[in-house]
């Protein structure tokens, strides 16, 4: 095994995040599923944006926002996502590059459009959110660096890359270049509706082995393993899994490795704002303990106070200094 | 007179905020006059957003944000600004519909884009903007519809028109096409480098009595007037300008009018996070309690009590109900 060049290499859907403020009444009027995702066309796009309130446009996609949490504590990260040449193309790389991240993926000429997720946000700080995948499943093979990959210690994708069918190709690709080259493959399952449609894929992937750390949270490890208790869904994955770390909200969350079992509990948080990237960032934190060779419960800890973080504040990616924020709260 | 459409039309700007927090270092490095709105070119524009941490995009424009405020009190309005067909464009339109404003100019087709400000915020809270005019200074003169603006009780109208060629040209017309239909013109100085740039045009049309209700804070009072002396300052306009507002920052503001002066104090912030948009926000309130025929300070309350909103988050648009704010405050 080389040297590697980057702590994480992530591939993810390159989302910019359009956000507002609703009320229940509106979610329950536009017939959304109150706390999930959904994939829309332009044309949903554009109908619920029209009923969406004023909003504020904030970069976001899962694994982009674990890796702006990695790279705010101090991880080397490198992403490979599909943008558009647009405005918010550009937002999306400027914001992914203000954060120290190295990404090149060149954007993708004409349509469809960036990638963009219309998020409403109730009053109890519930996201619901409605993603238009445009230029992001277009991401094609040859974007996929296979020296590159190889050059992370860890392979971090998220469970929507397999929505979009080209992504969704080539990710065992990119899974099999990240263990040939000996590194590990980080997994997160994304949402219960991703695994209701791609699950068989990715209990496939499970049993041949081919994920070293996988990241849930409660509802979606029970329709992962088909078990609706915690702890035999924990029990059921545990000898296929190197590494589990199972989020529970507000209860907060448990990591099961080589036979070890630790919990953590959630940060207190002044008030919920947005819970959107609450699991991103608890992968984050996890991730960065984990690279550097840090016991279980101290992994567990980074992740639920960057967590804490991102439920404090709009948006999916972080605002307070967390290098400096974790050094302080693990004194 | 006839009987009026709109509580207010405003003309400004169509702009959308570009926001990141900064330090104060890079304030100097970047040689950006701290506090202050520059004019940039798209050059310009390109390498202080390089320069740029990890940003929001949130839509603004001083104009706009202040007839925000007073459509979320309860207003009715209509902004007329100029935007390009681009995203930026349908983020700009989306979020002005989305609280409720009238707002049909037609987007513009091909170069240059939407207005951006790139606004730096320090950790004190202060912001200092940048602004690339982009489409917003072709505003076309077919734009102002004369019959939509003599439909309103106050025409109000932004110092920062004055930079384009374009618009200042044509706000004569709508200053005079309001005053021929027995309106008021309510203007607001903007900003003292703007003053300094277009101060004998703001001095005539106060001279010539064009001016109904003027919104300037301290440093624009004097650069306005040449009077170091708040109160001397404020003493050369008052026989010339029916409504006098003058924002003092945390010292509260002062209004006069009609030989009576009232006072009030800055409401109390549990932490200014942003300081974009008080002024806008202030005058948004202030015009709210005018419109409506209530006394000075009550009109200075609901000023100060919109202005205390803006600034205790990012963003120059109100996001919590102001209208609910005001009730509970003025209670």
């Amino acid at each position: 095994m080389t040297d590697t060049r980057y702590d994480v290499i992530a591939i993810g859907n390159a989302i910019v995040d359009v956000m507002a403020p609703c009320s229940d009444e509106l979610i329950a009027e536009l017939q959304l599923a109150k706390g999930g995702m959904s994939l829309v066309d332009a044309d949903g796009a554009r109908s619920l944006y029209d009923a969406m309130g004023s909003a504020k446009e904030i970069s976001g996609g899962s694994a982009a926002n674990t890796l702006a949490g990695l790279s705010a504590i101090g991880a080397q990260c490198a992403f490979i996502g599909q943008v558009a040449k647009d405005q918010l193309g550009d937002v999306f790389a400027h914001d992914i590059h203000a954060v120290g991240i190295d990404y090149d993926t060149p954007a993708r000429e004409g349509e469809p459009p960036t990638a963009q997720c219309l998020i409403f946000v109730t009053p109890d700080g519930e996201r619901t959110m409605n993603t238009f995948l445009g230029a992001s499943q277009f991401l094609p093979p040859a974007a996929l660096d296979e020296e590159l990959i190889a050059s992370a210690a860890i392979l971090y994708l998220e469970g929507y890359l397999w929505d979009p069918e080209e992504p969704r190709k080539a990710m065992r690709r990119a899974i099999d270049v990240a263990r040939g080259a000996g590194r590990k493959v980080a997994f997160t399952a994304s949402e219960s509706f991703v695994i209701e449609r791609h699950g068989d894929d990715f209990r496939s992937l499970i049993e041949e082995g081919k994920i070293d750390i996988l990241f849930v949270n409660e509802g979606e490890l029970a329709t992962l393993t088909g078990e609706a208790d915690f702890d035999a869904g924990i029990a059921s994955l545990q000898d296929k899994v190197p590494v589990i770390v199972a989020t529970r909200g507000a209860d907060g969350a448990v990591a099961v490795a080589g036979g070890e079992r630790a919990e953590v509990a959630a940060q207190p948080v002044d008030a919920v704002v947005d819970t959107t990237g609450a699991g991103d960032l608890f992968a984050a934190g996890f991730l960065f303990g984990h690279a550097k060779g840090e016991p279980l419960d101290m992994c567990l800890k980074r992740g639920s106070i960057a967590a804490a973080e991102i439920i404090s504040h709009y948006g999916a990616r972080p605002e307070a200094d967390l290098k400096a924020l974790m050094a302080e709260k693990l004194a």
